[in-house]
């Protein structure tokens, strides 16, 4: 039932924003009484909360094994790109969410949730910086590097149709292509 | 007064979301009455479309310019890409409106305002399509990349800090740098 629940909220809260969505509705898609939500949430911002911590967390813990599990800074590049791509193309609207719901966070929550992201960009730090400093990825600004990749992968979700002419494994081939070499061609770069 | 009332309006929409910003304070922080606010705007959903309407044919029309005025590919490159940090950094609440509000758009509008996005990924796929043929940039699928492009130089808003450690123009150089050349040292280079 609280599965229920979450994708009824899911769906709604991507759909139409979190202050737009109305707790009854979100009963009625999950199928229970709008009274009976009560007995699984306090409210609404407590699915927001779990919807959101849900995701970061599995991120964080994905990127955490890729780091564990290979020292190659370029094998741990391939497979971060990947692994952000297919998590953010299989929970697309989950991450819609997270990406775009931060400010429906009320206070009490919301130093949680950051500090999950935050995690998560000190992963990608970690991992930009051991390649920087063993001469594999071009000496750069490790933070804004680091946004600009999870940037550019998050943004697959909003224009990536599983029915479309791309696959995901094709897309994340064209994004690492164009994060490891970049738009020039080799004979052009200084 | 126009200004006052589309000032009032980006600052609570960027807060607090499109749904969430009641007219009455839009009003308020405009310095008028409630009900003057018909004698400028009909309704919510009419600020909403000029707030995105401006800013995304500002970005059309810079970007044209700069096509008109450059030939040499990897000048318009770096000319789109700081074009586009410059205006993202500058409209920081604008564009994150444009950015987060589509879904909040009525039927009817969202046509236009869509057509406004279409129209930049074009010129984007121009410069891009061109700098391919010319054997300039490495050649790839026009529309991923454009998208790449685009969400990465978007996301620049959401970090940067006028008072923070790095200047627009280093952040500019940072992302030029990413995008033309990538993360991987030459002698890595396949």
């Amino acid at each position: 039932m609280r599965d229920s629940i979450l994708a009824a909220a899911v769906q709604l809260f991507a759909e139409y924003g979190y202050h737009a969505a109305p707790l009854r509705d979100i009963a009625r898609i999950a199928g229970i009484q709008a009274a009976s939500i009560y007995h699984h949430y306090p409210n609404k911002q407590a699915l927001l909360v779990e919807i959101m911590a849900t995701q970061m967390q599995h991120l964080n813990q994905s990127l955490e094994h890729i780091l564990q599990e290979h020292q190659d800074s370029l094998v741990r590049l391939d497979a971060a790109i990947a692994n952000h791509i297919r998590l953010h193309t299989m929970y697309k609207a989950e991450f819609f969410i997270v990406d775009t719901e931060i400010r429906a966070l009320d206070p009490e929550n919301r130093p949680y949730i950051l500090s999950l992201r935050d995690t998560y960009e000190q992963l990608w730090q970690e991992l930009l910086r051991t390649g920087m400093e063993q001469g594999i990825f071009r000496t750069s600004d490790v933070k804004v590097v680091s946004y600009a990749i999870i940037a550019l992968c998050t943004e697959v979700a909003t224009w990536f149709k599983p029915e479309g002419r791309l696959t995901v494994q094709q897309v994340i081939v064209l994004y690492r292509q164009l994060i490891t070499h970049g738009l020039l061609l080799p004979d052009q770069s200084v």
